[in-house]
């Protein structure tokens, strides 16, 4: 039985949308790609003239890839860096808080989909947005770094949450790589609603017990890791939400995954499936474990799509699913 | 080394205000507690009076625990039903979606610390604020459920997100008892910030890799499904965020958590901890897994404190806790 909770629209976006899933922007362009934006790093933010030259640093000549100026090439007293979560992906999905960490960011900086998530009454508040297109993670939250040390509040967004799959690690990583540390820079997370909620909103209530979050791209995680992840977790009652299920690189990861997880779980699993949740294109299937492989080749899954694998005591009602949290056991209703 | 992040304060509230720990209200109470919440039901929502009389229905004679009215109990058109998130319990960390379901709202149901996280604003506006203390999570879901079969807009409100440890299935699984179905009461779940995430971003980037949820309250799964789960987990690089980690009446079960974490992970793995995220009484604690269990009988863990046990890769700097997400092994910075 296969149950469909929405109708399926045709996606009318096909950039990455995904909430959380800044990993895959690296994944397509590749390690090797070249990192267009490491030369304008500076240049925008104000940092001394000496970085600012296309090809005066050694550091651009030796590798595109390596981080530019450090804290040394700073005079300014930094400004503070927070990094913010936008939520599912439209505006009425943000807090509060990150609404006011945008308003009172000077610079907002993130990847081209996200910023145009942003209502306009934010994005006019501010004196700039640095917006690049995928591929440019790793230099773009650089060009963040680099605008806060030289006194600039700057807010760095990405959908979802910073803590999932995102940017928050990163920011942190480079600070220090740069000699700076977080308290400099008075660093901060907002927290948003990650796309595991923001999908299982719309499926119903699937993820009311332990639950795991495993991504199937093996751009930053060897696959046999992912691999060896999924066996556990599958053995055990773990609700499981896939992130990055699939992309025609990666077509064999899903294969597998949808092969691992039948090795431990019935056929007839509920599975919930949800592209661009909350979004223009947004697509929400509840099937079976079984069918699962298959529908890869749709265009219901790709890198936009979160799946959520229900437990051996998932059920689908009304066409929501449901996972119990074991109330039944304890009352009478 | 152990690293304290941010001072201790005298916790000032001793009130359940765990984002996301509905289960711990019924721990605390038992399910033999009589549910002193039955026998209002119906008599505030105005359903049919042969279901108001104390006495009269023949389910609260049976068994207080049992659900009173029905589908059949109801003439008029039902309402709509939305569990609403409210996130990590300071009104700037609620979405513009929950705040305007809320305002939607005839009816607001909760216990009692949730619905005081709401800005007066909020609930003054609604018909009706319908708060009951711990140990109602049953019956205050079929308050909510009574209510919107008898006609009004009901907002059952919790705090974090209703997929986790939360109400949002419970609220399913009674509607299904009642033989009303989701859609006749157009039930909608409004995701919020988990508090895996509130807490992730006080300790700052722990969570951007594959991670776990694991609550260690008993009430409702037994200890050997969850000791199986925290074995499978921590074989494997997963972070892992424990929810529910401590009661007088569960010091066994924390121990054991911290025995078998100490049987795959590493004594010096980073731990953050964080008691009351965002709240008047939050303290946040950056420390080691060697250090955890004998933390058990200090404030700082209760049952709202949430524990992020970072993986083999997790790091503290600067007073953070960073798991990299693997960019290093592809970027030069």
């Amino acid at each position: 039985m296969s149950t469909t909770s929405d109708d399926i629209h045709e996606p009318t976006m096909s950039t990455d949308t995904n909430a959380d899933a800044d990993d895959e922007s690296a994944s397509k362009c590749g390690a090797s790609t070249s990192d267009t934006d490491t030369e304008s790093s500076g240049s925008k933010c104000g940092a001394p003239s000496s970085e600012t030259s296309d090809d005066s640093s050694s550091d651009d000549d030796s590798n595109e890839q390596e981080v530019g100026a450090t804290i040394e090439d700073f005079d300014a007293e930094p400004g503070q860096l927070i990094a913010v979560g936008l939520g599912p992906g439209h505006p009425e999905g943000m807090t509060k808080r990150a609404k006011d960490a945008l308003l009172e960011a000077d610079h907002i900086v993130g990847y081209t989909t996200y910023i145009e998530l942003i209502p306009d009454e934010i994005t006019e508040q501010a004196d700039d947005i640095y917006d690049t297109p995928m591929c440019g993670e790793v230099s773009r939250t650089e060009e963040s770094i680099d605008r806060t040390l030289a006194g600039n509040d700057v807010a760095i967004v990405g959908s979802g949450d910073p803590n999932v799959y995102a940017l928050a690690g990163l920011a942190l990583e480079i600070l220090e790589s740069k000699g700076a540390t977080a308290s400099m820079v008075d660093f901060e997370v907002v927290p948003g609603v990650p796309a595991a909620q923001s999908c299982a909103a719309r499926l119903g209530a699937p993820l009311v017990n332990d639950t795991v979050s495993v991504s199937l791209s093996d751009h930053l995680v060897p696959m046999p890791e992912i691999e060896s992840r999924l066996h556990s977790v599958a053995s055990e009652n773990f609700t499981i939400t896939i992130y990055n299920p699939w992309s025609r690189k990666r077509r064999d990861n899903f294969e597998k995954c949808c092969e691992i997880l039948l090795t431990h779980r019935e056929p007839d699993t509920p599975v919930g499936i949800v592209h661009g949740a909350g979004r223009e294109d947004e697509q929400v299937m509840i099937t079976e474990l079984g069918e699962l492989e298959e529908l890869g080749e749709s265009e219901i899954i790709d890198m936009t799509t979160t799946i959520v694998v229900g437990t051996e005591d998932t059920y689908v009602w009304d066409d929501r699913m449901v996972t119990p949290r074991g109330y039944e056991t304890k009352y009478d209703y």
